[in-house]
């Protein structure tokens, strides 16, 4: 039998498992991914892309991409029954708070996402990586004895290919005003799991005989709700289902209803609730509520869904957008779901094998989170997989995958509990009416939710990679690895920079050229740490000085970016410095300052990519870096980011030892020199 | 022997060619398009990107890809002696005048540009239009008795398929510092034509015996500075070359010169010029001076190009810019040219075969101005191609474009010959020194030079498709067709949508979605013209009014939108009405507006995509078309926008006679309709 050694062995290629797949190729790591399915896109599975996720792809260099083709949500507007119970348009708000991101949200078919991954993969990998599709799992074994060996791999596990018959799920077309449309049912939680079945199948198969043993260093189920690899490892989501059960819609709609490219939440009296989702290419999704609270006639969904149809679905539609008129000549795509929200008790086993997205937390699709939050947490773990992988850091930062994605899972699941029981229920009639929901509650959580929904509220707790003080409540003893004396920064330094949240982004300059960049265009997830070096207006004699300070640490053969990085890379291949002062660009020059912040390269002369500067572009306006977070330019400050650009560590411009006894808790030394005593 | 009919046969696929390329398949126009060179991308060949041009890239689809790939070009750094003879820097200016374009000038491999053309041309042909590389012409017939007949093919010409050994041109390799590097004299204006010896060679080549008859509707000779078809219509280039002989350097620089990442021009006391150009890729092209006024040693440089090396260009530009040191271990590509400028007399014969970009004007490199201008001419003579091919209109409109091109091309030559002699001239010492250049009048000139390189300036004289008043100095006699009864507009109604320019461009929010889009985004190059409907107000009653009067007239069946439309065509695809209103967008929703300027489609329901308000957007502030462009509010107007994004009319807002009259003076009626006496 066949036999393989890899790095990384990805189960599933979903938005989590690509986006998996896509840092461990653009850091080098060794990966193969498979996934069950023989076809990689189907109609329908359209999910928006919050804002923060946008920052994410753009990261990887496929953000425009998706930007471009996607179908931009810019406003909300809330419906609900005037006193005569007839539909009103009672407000309208932004979709996403102005201000949070240079993105807002967008809603993009998920197949297109996939798309720009696989291309990523493949450019990022030189072809190397390639999704392997209609391949199962079938074994999986950990050997407990070698799991906190850096060098072992611990993880057997043996694939079974598939043919192409048996990879492709059972669809079933439906004939709607003429047109076939594919229902979407084989990912609906209303069907049962279909992986044995598969299994079964390609068994009987003689076509299908082709099995491998793969020996692999870590694992990572990104495979569904129904994982095997969970199953494997013996982990349980745990939450409840409700009786509430929603259709989908995919349709390009013929109506008079005015808001229908708007995102809408509409609430009628008596019929149930919409939400209108306008998409690319004239498509709107609508989700549709079925049921209210009591199951149809007694008949349990999940076995009978046979009274689920696109016509079912269109008529409660109708009823309760009335007196607007809605048909459609077009059906791209539908499907079904009962609203549920369950959560992994564990996020993975003896850090060596994880679970990520829709695989350790489920919740309802009408949030437009599930692909988001997904993605998210293949992002948080992709860098740590990669450094521990290649040898730049230990094993520590792996445990701080759970701790910050299993917080993040349960906001989730909190805010979809709150979110779809206020949206599946009866609007209240007035004041006295206690059964029903408060329209005005409802805004107030839609409101609330949007910032939840962005992605950008995300704050991880301390860690040893996140600096924040110990809570004097206790309320962070969750931390995952500390040492006896742990490193604190000064936030005050910065306030608009918050330790253990993303870097918002500004525009910057380039001191060489006058470009000006979004700073988080400076950060590409490549897996680089970034010390920014933010030294203030460095055409005061105090401020150059303290930053000559800095640089001439920086630039001892000792210091952490050379006891860090390996002698035979880059300079900037481990942790990457990057300057922001805060002078009037034209009264220096890159050669002003010291040579570590713009490094010599043989070929390529000094690096004019390295320092920015704070100031007036000729034709895109201030960023005002400084003035946006509170920096003082008498006064400066260092930051550390984590190669996902959250903030790990905000401190004094000349504080050199705090920083250095940061990378050193968990960076491990690449070259044979005399360290100091760390 | 094989015959072939096609609409239009192209000859050269640089820029000038791929863009007439792109333009005629995007309106799927039947073309071929040939070009002698085998290969199809070289080293070097970077040229800078005006800011019409990105304009223009971006209407077919493919700006952005140069705007991620290029190096932006924000700065101008001017050097001089000092007193003392010293270079020093005298003066920054931005690169781009701020303001006139949502783009800055670029500059990026023309390689890429020609791959995003290549990728546009098969995606807009469905893989149906391909550049045949190594095809020559080998004679061209034009049948004079059919010209002026429509559906007629006048044009004969013979090709023949080369070797793909002879076909490719002959670079000599240079080793230098141990890398070598090829060199692109091929191209220069140093070398003589190879067209007829790569013709000998495939005679006598038995590889290379396949030949085919083309007959074709229109020709586009864009075969460069060497142009075959333009010698086989008889025609010549008029103009004088030069004695000044620049040197061309891409090379990764090492240098203390502090601006080398800013576009520099550097007059030194008494070595010659430099201009440096920022490239993508760390590359920094320089272009140096290596004579004076005097030929080398007597030497006809045409004949002995044997002294030009890259060691003597590179130790030119050490000289100029002592006391900075410059050196270089990676050098991508040189070549080296002599300064002359030449225009041709016509621009083509019969307005059957047409010269394009070098093949009818020529200039020196150095003003960044080839590709652009050269593209210009396609992009301005594809659509009317188009236009006339598809029948929708007549001959008429053919003849704007020797008029409209013709004058750009003087321009250039002006341009250039003025900017070259002040650039390759010594500076003054002082006031006194007569034979010096004086470095503030090459600065003033450079300013100037600026607004003309951008390509925003172009202004088309008056003609039946640019709607100027008559002059009354009877300087646009030139106009190439007229009427009894001209249509006149009121250019006064919108002071800042010149009739003749390019229309500029603000954010507008869609009406249905709240989306900003700047307003050049829904123009794109498709070859529809555009009536832009401008009602002001339409919370007045009295706009209302008007807005409804017009587009009563609109949706008669009469009206210029039916006669000039194919039945069986879709309503938008030969004048497509755009509405941008000036009521604020919540008062008012897309049902408000008459349905002409929101058609219905059976499948796809109303169309959200025509209309648009002059508001406040979300997340991109306020685009204030109405106050930019000076259009009142309570007055407002019509403006017909040319299929190349140029203002071929403004007038009164319910003033439908004048656009009948306009559309009717050279569109033919498309359907059997009883028409009205037109």
């Amino acid at each position: 039998m066949a036999e393989d050694h890899v790095d990384v062995l990805i189960v599933g290629a979903g938005p989590a498992g690509l986006m998996l797949a896509t840092w461990l190729a653009k850091c080098g790591v060794k990966a193969r991914i498979v996934d069950k399915r023989g076809t990689k896109i189907f109609n329908g599975q359209a999910d928006g892309l919050q804002c923060r996720t946008l920052e994410i792809l753009d990261s990887f260099g496929i953000g425009h991409r998706a930007w471009r083709e996607s179908n931009h949500m810019l406003e909300i507007c809330l419906w609900n029954p005037d006193s005569n119970g007839v539909i009103h348009r009672s407000s309208r708000l932004p979709d996403t708070i102005p201000g949070i991101s240079r993105f807002q949200q967008v809603v993009l078919h998920q197949g297109r996402i996939e798309r720009f991954f696989l291309d990523a993969i493949n450019e990022f990998s030189s072809g190397g990586v390639a999704v392997e599709r209609g391949v199962l799992p079938t074994s999986l074994e950990i050997d407990r004895t070698c799991v906190e060996d850096p060098e072992a791999y611990p993880i057997t596990v043996n694939l079974r290919h598939l043919s192409e018959e048996d990879a492709t799920p059972k669809q079933s077309s439906t004939m709607s005003n003429g047109i076939s449309a594919q229902d979407g049912l084989f990912r609906s939680n209303l069907m049962a799991d279909d992986t044995a079945d598969m299994l079964k199948t390609s068994e009987l198969n003689q076509k299908a005989n082709t099995t491998e043993t793969i020996k692999a260093k870590y694992m990572v189920g990104a495979d569904g709700a129904h994982s095997w690899v969970r199953k494997e490892i013996g982990l349980k989501l745990k939450g409840e289902s409700t009786d509430y059960i929603w259709g989908v819609l995919d349709i390009v709609p013929i109506t008079d209803f005015p808001d229908i490219r708007s995102r809408c939440a509409v609430h009628s009296a008596n019929s149930g609730s919409i939400m209108v989702i306008p998409r690319e290419n004239k498509l709107v999704r609508l989700y549709i509520q079925l049921t209210t609270t009591s199951k149809i006639q007694g008949q349990d969904s999940r076995t009978d869904r046979s009274w689920i149809t696109p016509k079912v679905i269109l008529e409660s539609a109708q009823r309760i957008l009335s007196p607007y008129k809605l048909d459609y000549r077009k059906l791209d795509w539908w499907t079904a779901y009962q609203i549920g929200q369950r959560v992994g008790s564990s996020f993975g086993v003896h850090d060596r094998v994880f679970l990520a997205g829709d695989a350790v937390h489920t919740h309802s699709p009408k949030a437009g989170q599930g692909m988001n939050v997904s993605m998210q947490d293949a992002y948080n773990l992709g860098w740590k997989l990669s450094s521990v992988i290649k040898g730049h850091s230990n094993r520590s930062i792996l445990k701080t995958y759970e701790f910050e994605r299993k917080a993040i899972a349960h906001a989730l699941i909190e805010f979809d509990h709150k979110f779809s029981r206020l949206f599946s229920g009866r609007p209240a009639k007035d004041i006295m009416d206690e059964e029903g929901i408060s329209m005005d509650e409802f805004r107030d959580a839609f409101q609330k939710g949007n910032l939840f929904a962005s992605g950008i509220a995300v704050d991880y707790g301390r860690s040893l990679i996140v600096t924040k003080p110990v809570a004097e409540n206790g309320a962070s003893e969750a931390t995952p690895a500390t040492t006896s004396t742990p490193v604190t920064g000064i936030q005050d330094l910065a306030p608009g920079l918050k330790v253990g949240q993303r870097i918002p982004s500004v525009k910057v300059l380039n001191q060489s050229d006058a470009r000006p960049w979004h700073l988080q265009e400076l950060l590409p997830s490549n897996g680089t740490w970034r010390l920014l070096v933010v030294p203030g207006d460095v055409s005061q004699p105090g401020q150059k000085s303290r930053l000559e300070k800095l640089c001439g640490q920086l630039s001892n053969p000792e210091s952490f970016l050379r006891r860090f990085t390996p002698n035979t890379a880059r300079y900037d291949s481990v942790i990457e410095v990057i300057t922001i002062h805060g002078a009037p660009r034209q009264s220096v020059d890159v050669f002003d300052f010291p040579e570590v912040l713009r490094p010599f390269h043989d070929v390529d002369g000094w690096d004019y990519e390295k320092i920015f500067v704070d100031d007036q572009s000729y034709h895109e306006g201030h960023g005002e870096f400084y003035k946006t977070f509170n920096i003082r330019r008498d006064e400066g400050c260092l930051v550390i980011l984590r190669p996902d650009q959250y903030i790990s560590y905000v401190g004094k411009l000349d504080d050199y030892e705090s920083a250095d006894r940061f990378f050193s808790e968990f960076m491990l030394p690449q070259n044979n020199l005399t360290l100091p005593n760390v």
